[in-house]
């Protein structure tokens, strides 16, 4: 009489590399087969367990580069990570009785680090390996080390910090139909096709290190060249969203496309900011997430969803409205070119306001970056129709610094210490800002800070 | 000895043609000089009115059409809109002491309606008289009436929603120096040159129409060659940023770039959704905005601002974050293609996603299409790293409904009536939804309803 | 087509004594037919109006005083406030078609001051005349006023505060039938005639200076001698509340007890805190409150309610839980006796806590105990069962002060002015604070601020 | 380099009774000194640990009686529960560097339970063995057992329920001085000694079945004798506050009196609403808090502190004001007697009138009892001034039942099982509600639901 402890439906090891965990499979590099199978080719990820519809469960994961990253202060393990050896998710589950068109609901009871593991990591990354959404400016390695004592975090490389996370999984999702694998290589193919910038725009299977769980040999071979990396989310199963306030008690509700679910979850986040800017740009962490699934007959049409839909948990750290400051940017970009309603442009920039009111304190540009990246910060959408310029706006709590950040005098600067670098960097490099700094407008005009 | 009634610096009539108010300038089909000078050419809108350093203020508006929609059931007067004649704003007020980097401290005090006029509109643009976010699916003019009663808004257009106006001024700013306004010109004009899509991408100076206040002659015709149109935001000042939440108690700093601050408010809202989404897509109400000026000087290099930034009053409507339905969006577009991070095609997909949720209770997809631009929706830039997917989310407040929208069972279709149309519209055009609907994904799978 | 402005029913003027108004009615000198009738004895106010069953409508109130307080720097007028003459109510109103045992549901759907009288005050009565919580510490007369400016209330009194209205009725309710207006006079009659504290524990019917709308003459007197004074909510019908989130949006249901309810409301608050301790204590206004009407058939009994229910309305000011301070109070009262379970000493020795706690900003007792009357503080009923002590907390928000009273080190004492006192307050009756106070503990022992 | 995993100075076994463990000390049944020592007398529970200035631990904690409640289906336990063999606190610690007249300040990083022991319970103790709130009316034992999945919490004795844990400990404080001991025994037996009610008003010392950690012989009779029992919280400590929201992420500042402070902990609970109502009213619980310890020298003095004062955290479970339905009660009580200014029966009352509302769904009285004591319910003091009524207000939230308890119609039965009753509960003790009740109003009138 009376429930027991909750059951643990798929455990990870530190003491054995990621890709030798038959619980794991390694999408990042692998095929969408490593996560989510092909009822029609059956070059699938074999099933890691069997979870009963209506049951609540524990499943262990790794942080999303597998262990690649230490406790430490040089970001040289950042600029040196292996991106074939990433993204290692858990499963994939098989949810007793989902049908293709069902809906799985999963409710997210708890996140946790392991309590032997207290600490996660954000990260810069190098533009040629892997870069941020602020590469252009800022391209060195970096990282910061956040540990973590209950609900709260604080980093010793940005000091003057603290804030209770907002935990949540960055990836979730069960596994695409052969047809919808097919349609996500064909688009994503295009586009590479049709690419002329000078990065990389979207990844093709690559079956380099690919891990797909139990299989081996020649089907591990074909879930390498077939299967769907799962950086991008994707729109018909959710995927990699990085949505910061799918916390702990949000419903998710999830399309069922193979029999079974194939249900996959990891890259679990301590924090995020809203657009996770400088892409490792959650607080990176291992630990136990806590689920319960329902299953939903029939709830793709009786819901009319194409896309994943969630109600988020009622316990989301608040602040006042009062207490939040908000930058607002405009599809104008940094070199003063006039973009039609980009709203990512309008992003960018309102990244950047942000990043120069901060430095005024004594921040370098890297640790803010790192910042907006991971603490709960608030991205909108404001307004997306004045043509031609989108506006967006970047909600900063002043709540989570030890010091009064409001728009009341000019700065005090203070000693911040440094975020952790790439051996080699030049701190010219890195912008510091300051008093004397200069902001110019469109039409060359100046104003100096006294 | 205490302090008796609010001086009103801006009175507006509802007998006279906006046009013909010195208080007004209508900069929509006028010059930047209509709401902002430059000091060297001197074509600029004279003041209207002087307001001290510490002052509070009531500044009275009429709705950005000047008048032209109407408390009725049709939307021909939305289809036949004068784009020439509407953002009639109220000013430019000379701010005492105010001088070009400084910042001017906006603090909204109260916005309300007219007493008498207790109602307000959004509309629909056909796609050939302005347009909007999603006009490529939904061209016909519409539009809803919205009642007030105090702080809370209905309309006969979309019944079975009732909620609590986040009440906002969608434009306000301080004019540009004669260098802004020629990088303006510049950078707007460089993209409409570059443009190759079938729409227009920018608005240039257009003299027709304008109205600068008390200018008339040789000045006027200046200003109309000139000046820069309202319809955007823009960095160097803010302006027409319609922020939701730039709401009652907001403090705003706002550059100064001329001396007075040549001050302008306008376009009140009595709600809007993240985004505006339908353009005309707050709810448009003729009103009057309490203001607290306060000058800081030299604030534009002591705070280190490049755009303006503002702290949101405290008395926002307060839902809990579980009772919000989350839809998610990926730069997927609706015909199947794939795009590069880019968060405007996200934030189509999602607000489809959410048409496509809400259609099931019996409302017509154009009363939903208002309602999203209207009520209090948060859109949020989700994450803008992970390609090729930008991923961005709206959040739709159930409690503004008073049936349950909740994602628990097939959707009981309910009789919704219709918003207004244009005279002529073919009902075919309307998608309804509800039952036998058929929702596909990406590999063809479709899955109906039951 | 469309709404036009909304009817008011209830019009008040300040050129004519209250007493001479009929649509007022003034029940704190009159008897309960003032503002309630009695079907059986008719010894009734007359109706002031009817109102529609849905319909909305605006009812002008005096301020609570009916005008004797003004806006200057004595507190003379409070401590000579005639207390025959107080408590003007506007109405009784016939709400169509509403009969014993209905519920009447109240949503209110805006509260303002009139425009051209934008302040208020806050009040502490001479124990002689009124007293209020802590009267036998703080007992001379002393106020202050608050001036508003939209949604934000400042004081010349009590510098360094601003906070936003939770504006609200003190008082609204349906009349009692004879029935309970029997039981009223009966009970609380019952407690005057036991009484032995050396203090009023309540009011007996007071003919002197009743105000009874229309009613002259016989029925006037009758009304004097036999109806329920309105200083004291009651359970059966509501009446003064003082409920602070009362507020804008609410949805209030009362029991209604005679034909056409008889609804009257007043004393309407810019803002209380939960006691409203000073007893004056909330800031008292004169305004038009706008309320929608619905009758509830049979509502009384299948809500299964014995007493008024209310629903807060969304538009509370919003203050983060971590920017609320908190104190604690128990049963033991400041001469160090031990009670038992008694929640009412326990708030009383919180709020002494929280005054000791501001003092030393260098505020007066006085002021803190205007300010903890008025501003939007939380008082909780923490733990009641826990013998002998009961447990209050008291939560102050900080975002209401202009400077940091967060609990981080010795407090600097500012200038703080004073409040308006009564004529001849020596002020060494006014306990000051700051540096070198000392504090003490049960045992004995004393702490020295350094 | 990086933290390491959080230390812990307590630890607790299930398999040794409570009596046993050295970590731990039984204050209800023993003297000060088992958790609060005395520098004179020396009859002082012994430290169970220390603890570093600014460190933070884990301390393990029982349930507040010692792991006499099991989980299983009849009350009988708590009927029979050995009141002079509960509060096991943990501790007392050393924390270094304090001193009396400094401040303790505790941060309260996270509260979990064990993870083998992932459920609580709630009680309704008998009159005759601890009694509660409303003992008067529900006088029979009854318990709850709450399961938990992370952070949500179910019953299976109260159906159609689920909510977030506000997770807190009920009582934390540091050691009383001699005098303050003294104090507190004087003060509770002049309280003794002075009572004619028919039931026990405080609890003097008590000598039988004391546990006063490692002491022994002697020293365990002396601190058996003298020590004051932890049942109430106490103003000069803290100590059982219970205070719901005193939860994760709150600074308490503590109050210190003895060299090293000796600081206790325990009582923890899983979830509790205002007031505890039914005594053993939280969910309470076994598990583990982790603390940051910092000294705030001479912190008393500096902060004008007699009582503990507390920040609560960012966490709370958020719920829209306009989804509480909040009941009104008044210092009238269920006799109709009338009492003057009494917040404890408002109180009361007002808990009354969330039975009677909430009965008519099915729900028995008991197990109503139950929810309110332990769900997050917001209980206020509304108004505690207006002669003769004080009125109390208890805000219930609507989001916490999976079925719709808003007041808009006649409420539908449902099949609501039942809590856990001691043996032999005659039914029609407990009262059912439902269709056909009658409510009835102080005059004798009388509704009757349809």
């Amino acid at each position: 009489m009376g429930k027991t402890e909750i059951r643990t439906v798929g455990k990870v090891s530190f003491d054995v590399p990621a890709s030798e965990q038959d619980v794991l499979h390694s999408v990042f590099t692998g095929p969408a087969g490593t996560a989510f199978d092909s009822e029609l080719t059956k070059v699938v990820v074999p099933f890691a367990g069997e979870i009963k519809d209506g049951e609540t469960v524990k499943i262990e994961c790794l942080d999303w580069t597998g262990g690649q990253i230490g406790n430490n202060d040089s970001a040289d393990d950042i600029r040196n990570v292996d991106l074939t050896r990433v993204h290692y998710l858990t499963g994939p589950f098989e949810i007793e009785g989902s049908q293709p068109g069902d809906l799985l609901l999963v409710e997210i009871m708890d996140v946790q680090p392991f309590q032997d593991r207290p600490w996660g990591f954000t990260g810069i990354f190098d533009p040629a390996n892997g870069g941020g959404f602020l590469d252009e400016i800022y391209s060195s390695a970096a990282k910061a080390i956040w540990d973590f004592e209950g609900i709260f975090c604080t980093s010793r490389h940005i000091p003057h910090v603290k804030f209770a996370g907002l935990i949540h999984p960055g990836i979730l999702g069960c596994a695409p139909s052969a047809e919808i694998l097919d349609t996500w290589n064909k688009r994503e193919a295009e586009l590479i096709a049709a690419n002329k910038l000078e990065r990389k725009v979207a990844l093709a299977p690559e079956p380099l290190s690919v891990h797909a769980g139990s299989a081996v040999g020649t089907l591990k071979e074909m879930i390498g060249r077939e299967g769907a990396r799962t950086i991008p989310g994707r729109p018909e199963h959710g995927g990699n969203c990085d949505i910061k306030n799918l916390s702990r008690g949000s419903k998710v509700y999830l399309p069922v496309h193979v029999a079974g679910a194939k249900f996959s979850v990891g890259d679990l986040h301590f924090s995020q900011g809203d657009g996770e800017i400088s892409f490792c740009g959650a607080i990176e962490m291992a630990g136990v997430i806590t689920i319960n699934f329902k299953v939903i007959k029939n709830g793709v049409a009786d819901l009319g969803l194409k896309s994943p839909i969630y109600i988020p948990g009622p316990v989301e750290p608040q602040f006042s409205p009062g207490r939040y400051i908000y930058f607002e940017g405009f599809s104008v970009d940094e070199h003063g070119k006039q973009h039609y309603l980009d709203m990512t442009v309008a992003y960018r920039q309102t990244s950047l306001r942000c990043i120069e009111y901060l430095r005024r304190f004594g921040y370098s540009d890297y640790q803010i970056y790192i910042l907006l990246s991971c603490a709960p910060i608030q991205g909108h959408v404001a307004g997306i129709v004045d043509i031609p310029n989108a506006c967006a706006t970047m909600g900063l709590p002043m709540d989570i610094f030890d010091f009064d950040i409001s728009p009341s005098a000019p700065a005090k600067v203070m000693d911040m210490g440094a975020c952790a670098f790439e051996t080699g960097v030049k701190m010219g490099k890195v912008m510091a800002g300051g008093k004397n700094s200069e902001y110019s407008f469109g039409g060359g005009l100046t104003y100096k800070s006294t």
